[in-house]
């Protein structure tokens, strides 16, 4: 090809390259001005505010035909999406249960980006990263080095494919083959009546049906109940099923309960059933210093779920699940196809990533965690969520101390479950609470959410937070009362 | 509490955002610096190289327990890290089938970082953004406005949401409740033995067994023979088995065969069979003026699994799923736990994302689609898939002139395989060609991968790479001869 024709191919040839550079370069640098001081003053703004409707009609626009400067696209987001967030980077959000991610993590999701590269697998430096951290993560929770692991969406994703082992692993047939309609016994897993709904999806998808999946009652501090455990896998057999997998919660998402790691995991060594460790909550706090105790025995688990963009506050999406057996795990997904077979050099040559889970195609997600826990160092991490827990114990005695405030459940970690009970008042409590709850959320003074414990509404503050500091807490106590107040004489 | 409490709580409490705003401030300038070169001088590069043994090694150093200031971590990431990308950002990367990503989309998911919000659903701009790249992805597709859709981590994830539905639906069971198991008769899906590797992980995962998921032969250009198609569906419905799902791929991962999606969706309304068109290849030319044509009939499928990872270049990941009875597929997932319930008012006044999918927390994947939608304009996506297209097509044509190359398959879309057969010689093909492809690759100059073709083993060219210029294609041809003579000569 001559030089003449090869210009005039990249002159007719079109990209999604900028034509110019300098231009690109110079609104990149705004939106990091920007970016900084949007977390910088976070605390300055409402935790949450409602989108007025100009604003809301403007996502219903159709399609986009033509081109429109990048400047303009980027004036569009920093008016109409940046001032309406959900409000988890912000100091007094407490809704849920979710990290309120970090400037650091946004860089490592921005280079990820850049570097474009694919985490199926291959020879590669990404590929490499996203191995360390799945380490990293064995090595947090005392988990052995032979076990594997995979980086997943979250913590539902990193459920699936720890259960996804357990129904492959105890269904003693070729379940992959043969499909769950050849199995000669119905499996049986359990869970306490806590459990996340995550795990109803799971079975459901599994093709374990729902049914399959028996809720355990749980004691007055919502733990399972190890007795009714005990009992209800005899009455399975008895009654011809196979127990499988027993899942454990490290941290339920309504109290934050953490069930009898220990109990239940020499409870499953002697019925022979696997351990699945929900760990999203609770995993993590295996590395704060003060509190790691609580949950002594997670590394028992035959596979754990544990969530990096919760308790770490990476930026979404990262969960991990790990797996003890890794043969078994590598069993579970691994299907290499003609035109993804490895070879002896070059990018092909080594283990293919994607056979750990359900995804082909796998961002980068190693890179905001492992950026970071470089940063900060594990050590900050851990003070962080003993602080969150510290908290937590600081709002419970705030509440303790306030004769119209009552908690609704056991206090163990960073989850207070609390409700404003003014006495003596016999209205509807729950209209009551939920009202003070929208008023906390319209003013954009805090973000709780709601929940049923033992039967009873209440409200859930979840500090999974490393921007609340205990005077947002006495704010929230002063507020909520003051709101109660309000609204009873309304 | 006081101001002197206050500012001691401030002082003592610990959190995750710099000490030096401004410091980090100019660190991320110098980030962006670096990516805007990255980037714009990633042709300079070689395409890809490999490690060596000390940055490996790197990638073994245990968990960091102390601080590093977050300028070496990322002095860290610019040696170690960005010279050794997979390489799918260099014009010359046409292994796999993947995006070549782009700086918009790095800037979107930078922002979506910085903004932090949770996808899971809730009443916020990044929920309502979500739904409108939702809404556009149908228009794209000429689905109607009455469906529903989900963006998931990718093709595999979004197949697994559209394979979902169809099992829950024509199991005839409550198959949530009662699982697999409970089936009166074993469900079949069908597919061609071209059909993508996730189907496979799709079917074993949802319990129908890998036994489940017919294979239907192909015809010479590689699509399912439909013929064939409609005897295994007769030959099912004979032996007791329930035909449920028939999955057409347009633009298979092979060669990028298109099913005659028309012909199929006919036999799947006859047969009252549903129909998933896996799409994660081709879905997206219906936006190509020239070849929108041969994905016709796309908007016909029950669902739909497309990528914008690929052919929008949208950074990793971003898949989407679209299903025509949005009852359905809410059907599927929608669990909602008492913390989840929605409020009259205020952030929990809105549908629930989650429950179109198996994630619950979901990472803001719609901004970095949004922002180069906008930017760009559907028109100019459509016509760099058509330039794809024609690259293709240019290659075919270099490779028919060229003595010792052969075409492998035909060529349909911007996939082109074929192996260097040199005339006479009666060697090895596969080690040769695998030699020609390994050196491509060490040298920096192409990464290609390999398959296997009617039987054969062969070279294969994925063009989805809005960098790439026909002369890369002639020196990727004159590369190919001469490796292959000095390989030969050896
Ligand atoms: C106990 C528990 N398990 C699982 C999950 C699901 O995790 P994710 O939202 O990351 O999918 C959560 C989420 O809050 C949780 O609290
Ligand atoms: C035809 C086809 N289907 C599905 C997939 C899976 O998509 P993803 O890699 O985004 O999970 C691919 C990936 O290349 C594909 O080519």
């Amino acid at each position: 090809m001559h030089a003449a024709d090869q210009t005039e191919s990249a002159l007719t040839e079109e990209t999604l390259d900028p034509d110019d550079w300098d231009g690109t370069s110079e609104l990149a640098h705004q939106v990091i001005e920007d970016a900084i001081a949007y977390l910088r003053d976070v605390r300055d703004r409402p935790a949450w505010q409602d989108m007025p409707d100009d604003i809301r009609a403007a996502y219903t626009e159709p399609l986009p035909h033509g081109p429109t400067p990048l400047r303009n696209v980027y004036r569009q987001v920093s008016e109409q999406l940046m001032p309406y967030p959900m409000g988890n980077v912000h100091p007094r959000f407490w809704s849920w249960y979710m990290g309120s991610s970090n400037f650091t993590g946004a860089l490592g999701d921005f280079l990820a980006a850049i570097l474009g590269s694919n985490l199926g697998g291959g020879n590669h430096a990404a590929a490499a990263m996203d191995q360390q951290v799945v380490e990293w993560c064995k090595q947090m929770l005392g988990f052995p080095a032979s076990a594997s692991g995979t980086l997943e969406s979250g913590g539902s994703m990193a459920n699936i494919v720890g259960l996804t082992v357990a129904r492959n692993v105890m269904a003693g047939i070729d379940v992959r083959e043969e499909g769950m309609a050849a199995l000669p016994r119905p499996l049986r897993f359990y869970g306490s009546e806590q459990l996340h709904s995550c795990h109803r999806k799971a079975v459901e998808a599994l093709g374990l049906g729902n049914r399959a999946l028996r809720r355990i009652p749980t004691d007055p501090a919502l733990r399972m109940d190890i007795d009714a455990l005990r009992q209800a896998i005899r009455h399975d057999r008895i009654n011809g099923f196979k127990p499988a997998c027993i899942i454990a919660t490290a941290g339920t998402v309504n109290s934050g309960a953490i069930d009898d790691l220990d109990a239940i995991a020499d409870l499953a060594a002697e019925e022979g059933l696997w351990l699945h460790v929900d760990g999203c909550i609770g995993a993590l706090i295996a590395i704060a210093p003060i509190n790691r105790g609580l949950v002594a025995g997670i590394e028992r688990a035959d596979s754990i779920a544990l969530d990096p963009h919760k308790l770490l506050h990476a930026p979404f999406e990262v969960g991990c699940a790990l797996v003890r057996d890794s043969g078994a795990h590598h069993g579970a997904f691994a299907v290499t196809p003609e035109y993804l077979e490895s070879t002896p050099r070059g990018l092909a040559s080594a283990v293919w990533l994607h056979e750990y889970g359900m995804q082909t195609t796998r961002g980068f997600r190693a890179l905001k965690v492992w950026m970071a826990l470089k940063q900060h160092g594990i050590e900050k991490f851990g003070r962080l969520i003993d602080q969150n827990i510290a908290q937590a114990l600081y709002l419970t005695t705030l509440i303790e101390t306030e004769p119209e405030l009552e908690l609704a459940a056991p206090n163990s970690i960073n989850i207070v479950c609390f409700r404003y009970r003014p006495v003596p008042w016999t209205g509807d409590l729950k209209a009551l609470n939920t009202e003070i709850m929208l008023r906390l959320q319209e003013a954009g003074t805090a973000v709780l959410s709601d929940t049923t414990i033992h039967g009873e509404h209440c409200l859930r503050v979840a500090i999974t937070n490393h921007r609340t500091r205990r005077d947002d807490l006495d704010l929230l106590v002063r507020e909520v009362l003051r709101l109660g107040a309000i609204i009873l004489a309304e």
